[in-house]
């Protein structure tokens, strides 16, 4: 719970709109991620390995490195935006980096001078949200991870528990809950791998100055043993990035565009897994619900009625992450040479929020999972009404391999049958084709009564290799977590 | 019916992917439309205008003209496009409108030399795409007023017939099938204004040559009593457009974007009712349904499945007219000073395939509506199901009214009722609740079984003032009809 | 200026994501409209509608209405926000419109119990909606005023000044600076008249119930002289908005799309614009450029460089404009029934982030038109430099009369000529091509060097009626003005 | 080239719209992929694989098998459509695989009984699908590495050739040609590798009946040793495919998503190649350009005109790319439980016009990689007029460093001196900075001319470590082309 009470202070409220995705989505954990003093506080971190190695390189002194660790948490965000936007203030720059590093230098009397060094903003900018990224595709990581683990009991409990399937919403032919919630895990699994090979290419830009050449810090470095790669080298793994080989003035935006790319592959899973659900829960489906909290007493007039909220809300939440990757597409293609400023406005909200929106959909999906009703009760009903016409079928191709049959006849017969039952079924009634077919004197001159009734029984384990599949896919999401852990 | 057999020769399909808008989608006379035959004829026609205003003005003689005129029909578009793309050959051009040109002139040998005398490409080419986006506009405009129409009847018919209304697919209140349908006329209504407003809007590029300024037809006409500004409205009245009064070398994509747009409202209004048909025809729910075609024998084993094959079409295309907005944003925005090229390949199939995707949609919307089934009988059985736990509310108010009443005891004990109820329903049993309340010695006390048995009895009418609303939204599109005809 | 100071309070701002929508992005004007203050008030203002009118049909007491009026400004949107939202708090309701309600009734005592009564929560909730976004629309409708009020003094300046057009970012033919502002102004003309139309069918959800039938208001004044359709009508006239003649639960969110629609519409025209500023601002091309701020020192060593950073900006906000409607599109077309909660994250953040870029796009715009720098020296430069080869065209045109020449000798001369031309225009150096053509004796035994000279001189004043063209669209937005106020 | 003079036979481009995708765009090579006879073919394919190893399972006898494979090439789309779409044709099916059953079935008489036995349509439509999404990726990893081969000569031929780089389109700090090319190989190195591990992910079908169950296939099996799990992975191996563990009635629409998304990726690439290569080639700018034909004979009146075709083509394409990206999100996230009719109309256009894109793009590429223009005459010139800047810089980092120096004094100095160089430069006269600072008195007390001179020679060299990157960058690339070799 994000210390709501304290978000809203006035006159914030009463001045300024303010996003849901600051009030209402992502959990604590992800919006530590993105608050602005993480943000504030990975810039300073650029700047402190920068120091701490370019006092190796002797540019820089003990006291100074030690100066700016030191002083790493007095951190005054209100002194840095006023610096940046407020063009009445004295010290306004217009420029938020500019801004951080004097803010900075207040704090940090002896060690401000050498703030970043040599470095363009980029520097600090650039690599502080590779950074920020990698954080919150781990997070998001064990998210996913941690949805796949509840997947796996439901998905072997209910590997044979028998239940319609359903296509274009028509009762089709029967699967079983299990194997539906495997094909839900192999989705996860996908998005997984594909979040965790994109991250080993999402790069950090390095040390490489205006443009990407390290002109400036080759000069800067004249006659110094530590050459301009070295030191970016060395200030990377300090920060705990690799450095792209080659970037101008920032990163490359693809490198953002993979992140939110991969944000929205998991969303497409969370929002067909919420889709399904919600249609499941419908009152007319009624065969799965999502989880009800203790305490929600519901419409107690109408305990039919359980929205699912949860499911609606990963479907909103999950289109958002769709457009993402279009507008990130969009900031990456139209980065024209160097760099122009068209990235800034899009993707201040789209990264942030693309972490924050996936975030909020895999712990409500994995709330959902883990509380997830399956009603045998409905299940069984929609069973029981739609599953004799699938007998019709096996019966069929009985009597097709009879000779004798005049088919024409028989189907006109079975037909008619069929749709006595529909009619039936549509008026809510118990389906009657088993007993219209079974006391069809036509009929039973081929096919005994038992043969018959079997057609209709086999139809309730008419479910092929669904068990197996279901047990493997659960096998390979546990020796997935292994390797995780 | 497409000409489809002469659509597939060999080796067309053999050598050459073949678009899904040629071969499925799209009417006739959309086709039509978008042909390239259409579009050859178009630019010709622009051409013929210009030699007649030209003729007028002293630049063209009469037997020129009257050669473009007896020629218009020769159309040899192979030809055109050899010389347009085929590099080997010796009469290539690598230009359409160059190629066009020539192809006319060896028709038309008497006017050939003065064929857009002048011109740029762009005029032939900006105000040919103007014209043929008016006659699309003019087609759909009638199919959404078809529309229209066929939604009256069955909203006067079906004003009053109770059906559940759902919200979140849980049983809500009841509502009526006719105000469901004067809902989907309302968004039809809008979205008829909106195309019928941007047309208005969409005007042609006129005869304004290389930059907008008009320059060389001023050069042209020095000394002429005929000005460039008067040859222009000349020519675009002749050829049925209004000139926009600025344009740069083509007209503003804007303009594009305005058609595709109002294409796309139509699609969601499109996609908001066949998505709704779909559900209401999910086995489960099962109250609508798409007409059946006379010929269409249906999974005879499986009289309940009746794939909503129009619906589910109609949702794909839909989507399709959505992305083409924000396509056609981007081609319309990143058109940089005078023209680039960025234009072209996307809008070549766009706009063709917008007009073809809301003309397919709206036919089998037409379609839809004149045959669409309302099934009384499972309305009924759904109404039965849930609407006894709206007659709870409406006891609660009673009670509510009554201040002797101990009303946790008695919240208590109705909400036991409802779930006891709803637990039968989900069983697939017939809604006990009348019975169980009616016969609570406890509840009896302060409502009189007739007041009881009154309340399950008024939701069968609790619409409302749904009929009266129906019959204005009829009458409103009456209206609208006599004004369009 | 935002009152940024008051904005971040820690721990705010170490916890959790800030938007640059709430930061950064916005007049104070229109997030007065978006914020948590304006929406509260604005339900608030629905429930003093609806209790005025109830108050009228002896529903409410006069008390109990002044009670509500005289505590409309006490909100404590704090404690409103913890009754919907933290679960451990005793008052909890998870509800918004219930939380807000009850805390109205904590500071109206008397009025409290008749807040919205009858109404659903999509009553306020739809209908302030509604609202906000007429009240977005007149600031923007205002801002676009203005922009085009900016561009009328700079389209007569500038009629005749002659410039390079560019085409495909290549030297084409001359045009004017003020056809080129004339065409911005007729795109800004045709958005204004868009966002103007589609104000007219943005209508209120009106007062309608749960469904859209009024039944519960039906039932509700059952014996009253007032009906549900004349208590809807008083309510909607005192809220100050027309409503819908159908809805279902909430308004149909295709209104939503129309206000997001038409700012996309706006942000198209103000992108287009700024490309091309940044295009004629870039250090080669250098003939227009924003203007900078007073205080702006600029990069002292590097004067040539004027970052475009309003420009940038504007072309970022303006995409996720087009996006915005994409994802709305499908807000509205996946509405199913009576609706669903699918709507809910993305409107949140879609309408109100919409009209905040617009907006902050339509400042910075006006801002800029207002002091944008036309630099004439730059502009000769480039028609000097290029202007030469549109001469080629006259004297081929003068040449290809005279039946003596040899033409194909003498293109191979002209053709030469130009490319030792365009060479040194490469080099840097002034375009030579005039006096290589008057110096040849071929050439001069057709064309005097007068002749030739006045070629080369027609070129600095071929504009056509660009003038005349400009004056007009003048005219229109005089006359738009003079409607609008 | 397409064998485009057999494209268009009347009547078909007199009736139909024809998809540019069909006339224009695509190398014969990825059309004959996506060619409706391939589509066929693959079809068969899979029906013919399936009776290889159902005859192997003793279901389906060696002279029906060999019928099957006699007949493969014996196709008639014509006959196939017709009864597929030709409602008053006595054999019409109103069914794609129905149809293409009965067309083969006409053909092989013997073996037509068996075609696809056991099996539903989405067995060869699914299956040879992701066969057919498999080829098109293996031409564009070709294509990809086609263009990096072609990159590496270039990159190191200009690892060193220094010219302005340019930030927000203004000149800022000097680079390499080298790097910046070395900037679009690293680009296309993370595209190859996203596109090969999403081949990787993307799999097959397999063979598992109407909802995924195999449950047809266990029960025709029955008694046969052959299980339905050992048919499926005995069918699939011969077909060249990997089956997904779980699918329902259709592959995961995922793997579609996942081959449009690395379409995308590579389009992003291509499209910041173009548009930076398009702004290159402006004429101002004037620095590259893309090859022109041999036969290009160009405006010759207009030397300096050179259109960017390709570079604005392929920004048109790639656009494509990226909305097929959000479209086909929606196909796979609004797949409904077994499966709906959703994906369809998006589907049929969105695969092949992705690679049909991806491959014109790449193709293009290819040609302006290897015909590139460097022009180093206007890079010397630009590098010229706006080198002189960066000097100031590196003087005044060397007069920070004099505490003698009255810094304020200097600066207002320096600051006139590059404004009115400036000037000079917008005037098209040479950068006149170096004259100014060197001869003046005031500067030439702390810095000698020599200093001086050697500031502004230092800026030719500016360019630090590029030529290593460079050189990194091309062994790289040669390091993975013999991985893929």
């Amino acid at each position: 719970m994000p210390a709501w009470n304290e978000l809203l202070k006035p006159p914030l409220e009463a001045l300024r709109y303010l996003s849901p995705f600051t009030i209402k989505y992502g959990s604590d954990e992800m919006h530590a991620v993105w608050s602005e003093k993480s943000r504030a506080l990975a810039v300073r971190d650029l700047w402190i390995a920068t120091a701490y190695v370019q006092m190796e390189a002797g540019l820089v002194t003990q006291e100074q490195y030690d100066d700016l660790v030191v002083n790493r948490e007095k951190l005054d965000i209100r002194e840095a935006y006023r610096m940046e936007l407020d063009r009445d203030y004295s010290r306004f720059t217009g420029h938020d980096i500019v801004a951080a590093s004097r803010e900075y230098g207040d704090k940090a009397k002896i060690g401000g001078s050498i703030i970043g060094k040599g470095e363009t903003s980029e520097e600090p900018l650039s690599n502080s949200e590779i950074l920020l990224t990698h954080k919150g595709i781990d997070i998001l990581d064990r998210r996913i991870v941690s949805v796949l683990t509840s997947l796996v009991s439901p998905i072997r409990k209910y590997k044979d528990l028998i239940c319609m399937e359903w296509t274009h919403l028509q009762a089709a032919e029967p699967t079983t809950v299990g194997l539906r919630l495997a094909g839900y895990a192999q989705d996860l699994l996908n998005d997984l791998s594909i979040l965790r090979f994109f991250k080993t290419l999402i790069l950090g830009k390095g040390i490489k100055g205006a443009v990407g050449t390290s002109a400036s810090f080759t000069h800067m470095l004249e006659g110094n043993p530590m050459t301009a790669r070295e030191m970016e080298d060395k200030i990377m793994a300090r920060y705990g990035l690799t450095p792209a080989l080659i970037t101008t003035q920032t990163y490359p935006r693809k490198f953002a565009l993979m992140a939110v790319t991969a944000n929205a592959f998991m969303g497409q899973s969370a929002y067909k897994f919420a889709n399904d659900l919600k249609i499941l829960q419908s009152t007319p489906f009624g065969e799965w619900a999502e989880p009800r909290r203790r305490d929600q007493v519901g419409s107690f007039a109408m305990p039919h009625k359980e929205n699912p909220n949860n499911a609606e809300g990963i479907k909103a939440l999950a289109r958002g992450l769709a457009f993402h990757v279009a507008h990130m597409w969009f900031i990456a293609a139209d980065t024209t040479l160097g760099r122009g400023l068209e990235d800034s406005a899009g993707k201040r909200s789209v990264i942030p929020e693309s972490f924050l929106a996936a975030d909020e959909i895999l712990v409500r999906m994995d709330r959902m999972v883990k509380g997830l009703q399956i009603r045998e009760v409905p299940i069984a009903r929609n069973l029981a009404a739609y599953g004799p016409f699938v007998a019709m079928e096996i019966i069929l191709s009985e009597l097709s391999r009879n000779p004798n049959v005049d088919r024409p006849a028989m189907h006109d017969s079975l037909r008619e049958k069929a749709r006595t039952a529909n009619e039936a079924v549509r008026r809510g009634e118990p389906n009657p084709l088993q007993d219209l077919v079974r006391t069809d004197s036509e009929l039973t001159k081929y096919l005994s009564t038992e043969e018959i009734d079997s057609a209709f029984t086999s139809v309730n384990k008419y479910i092929g290799d669904a068990p197996e599949r279901c047990h493997e896919m659960a096998d390979i999401i546990e020796k997935e977590l292994v390797k995780t852990t």
